[in-house]
């Protein structure tokens, strides 16, 4: 496949490996914002092989604090991709099978043009001079890979929260480009309750003063305890209640009484400051701010007259939908108002709630029912597309 | 009422009006933490009269971020107490029948001994000095007020959230000095959840460098931007879901587009800000850690060799538990294991779980059911109690 790396906005940082391709070298992508942007970096991998009819191809949006690293171990972390256990050679989403995808969204840090970048016009970083992004937004990016990479229609788009999000946005704006679509543990708008969490992670990046109004990177310093802190608070609403008390209980760390202080007496709080202080080495506290505001402004049904049904009007697309019983940020009843919706318009839709103690970080963990579900609906989805049997 | 001011340990702010008395001037209270602590001030008020048996007293269990002032207008926020809706001439807690007292705990910063106030040994603020408390603790001190008031048996004791622990606690440790206790919206052992959501606010003070090591009054600032964080990370936890969507929904905020940046640009982000902002101005933030800390290592089994049916063996105290359906974060799960030691050890209890969208914070507002049925509960232990019945 051929890449570009795009040399006029060079990366900040040590170059993080993987493909690298300039979009909107001529066209700029219209924002939601209304400004124009042109030359756009996307960090992206592949996986597998694009068959002869180009049919085969499957987008996975990441979530968040995901990137495209979806199967290879992780170029900062060293850690196993995010969903190595769905993705490989005879996996749930079989590689030997399917041609997979993923970017780095718009306003990210792992490479694509986001507020970490250098802005080629004025020759610093972006910071808050970036401008705002939208799901859409970062769809009309992934469109232009897709385009880029010859691709007219995909096979299927996957992905859960955020990603979820980026799916519902695929499946809505990009129909006739998607023939299967699977949300997972997401939802059509953000609540007032994400909105609350979310802004509570940013005010505790805009509290940092390293955070320098967003100029830090002039500054050769990072806000990293104000993202430790954001990260922290988003952390426990990806658990559930029973999955933290299964987990941790009550249990002390490495001491046997408590130390009637504020160190870490509990495992909980321990875990959690690990969370904190690993999180602030991959990601970029502005690029955090620009996502989750992007989730917040998530509200599908915003453009279309404000009835969901309407934006999966005619629709030729498959749908699978998840949720997982335990998940509190997501919950089955926002995945609910998904499945309403297109049954509104009579689309071909299946639903799945999976029962799973794990919270909303289930559709990221090893949950046997969700991957064998997941596959059936491929597998059938597959066939209807005239892709060749997964091999017994 | 006889009450003394105590010299010894001056308030480092604006002194607070209502009454005070320095307690353990002899002896002191020997701390869970092993620490003998003397001259103890407390804050407290009290409301309607004493009566000539003192068997008309009602003790209320203020709850984290509450103070003494149930029913009395806020001296810094001019706002109606915290119960007043509850508490006064003719309410459900009547104060022409009751006399009610409420002392800002131990560990506070409304007039009571806590880090905010001066080491007598140092002359400098406690801060990080103050030894760590416990609900226990508190509540030592509490009996210590109730000595000094010449009242020998509580008609009852009746708190939410952290009131409910120690409720729980007088219950437990004081037995034969409690007649009816109402522990509401509360727990026996504090959750992995709950001590994840007090870390991450903990460390969003610790994170903020004007708490100086938690310094910050000898160098006469405040680490204003890591408390407003807590308490808005808090505050959620508070509410419940559905409440925010009722309250606020996706509503803008004195726009009508949103601004593609990091103002607040939703209601909810309006509202969280404000709660933040207006929390700093009350609350001390090392007293802020200290509390947290203090529900954190409440589990009230461990005192009675992990069975918590133990902790109430023999008890002669009537009971009445609540709790509320929308109540994440004191869920109903946590009344009921209540419930089941009591019931385990054949006490006489009566369990209501009160039909409310509104999240842990219900049992701070108005909740007609509520109030309700904890008269009916008063009344008739008043009855049993030999107190005169209410004046209809």
């Amino acid at each position: 496949m051929a890449t570009t790396t795009n040399n006029n906005t060079p990366q900040t940082e040590a170059t993080i490996p993987g493909l690298q391709v300039c979009l909107a070298r001529e066209e700029p992508v219209r924002l939601d914002c209304g400004i124009d942007l042109k030359n756009i970096n996307v960090a992206y991998q592949t996986y597998g092989q694009l068959n002869e009819s180009k049919s085969n191809a499957i987008l996975i949006c990441h979530a968040l604090t995901g990137d495209h690293f979806v199967a290879d171990v992780h170029p900062v972390t060293g850690k196993p991709g995010w969903w190595s256990e769905l993705v490989g050679p005879g996996k749930t989403i079989d590689t030997d099978r399917f041609f997979v995808i993923c970017s780095n969204i718009l306003g990210g840090c792992m490479g694509t043009t986001g507020p970490k970048e250098i802005n080629s016009e004025t020759g610093k970083p972006w910071g808050l001079d970036f401008p705002g992004v939208t799901i859409a937004d970062m769809v009309r990016v992934q469109a232009r890979l897709i385009d880029h990479l010859g691709i007219d229609k995909l096979f299927a788009v996957l992905g859960g929260s955020m990603g979820g999000m980026q799916v519902l946005e695929w499946a809505a704006k990009f129909s006739d480009r998607v023939f299967a679509a699977i949300p997972i543990a997401t939802e059509a708008r953000h609540s007032a309750q994400n909105i609350a969490f979310h802004e509570v992670g940013r005010q505790a990046i805009m509290a940092d003063p390293d955070w320098c109004g967003g100029d830090y990177l002039s500054h050769d310093i990072r806000p990293h305890r104000g993202l430790a802190v954001a990260r922290m608070t988003a952390h426990i609403t990806y658990l559930s209640q029973s999955a933290l008390h299964r987990k941790f209980g009550r249990k002390l760390q490495e001491r046997d009484v408590v130390s009637y202080g504020f160190d870490a007496d509990f495992q909980v709080e321990s875990y959690l400051r690990h969370q904190g202080i690993t999180f602030v080495d991959r990601f970029d506290a502005n690029s955090y701010l620009y996502t989750t505001r992007a989730m917040d402004y998530f509200d599908l049904a915003g453009d279309y007259d404000g009835a969901l049904a309407n934006a999966f009007r005619d629709t030729k697309t498959r749908f699978c939908v998840f949720s997982f019983t335990s998940d509190w940020l997501f919950p089955t009843k926002a995945s609910r108002e998904i499945v309403r919706a297109l049954n509104a318009v009579a689309a071909n839709v299946s639903f799945a709630e999976i029962e799973s103690d794990k919270g909303h970080d289930a559709f990221l963990l090893h949950e046997p029912e969700f991957f064998r579900l997941m596959a059936g609906f491929i597998d059938g989805a597959a066939e209807l597309h005239g892709l060749p049997r997964r091999e017994d």
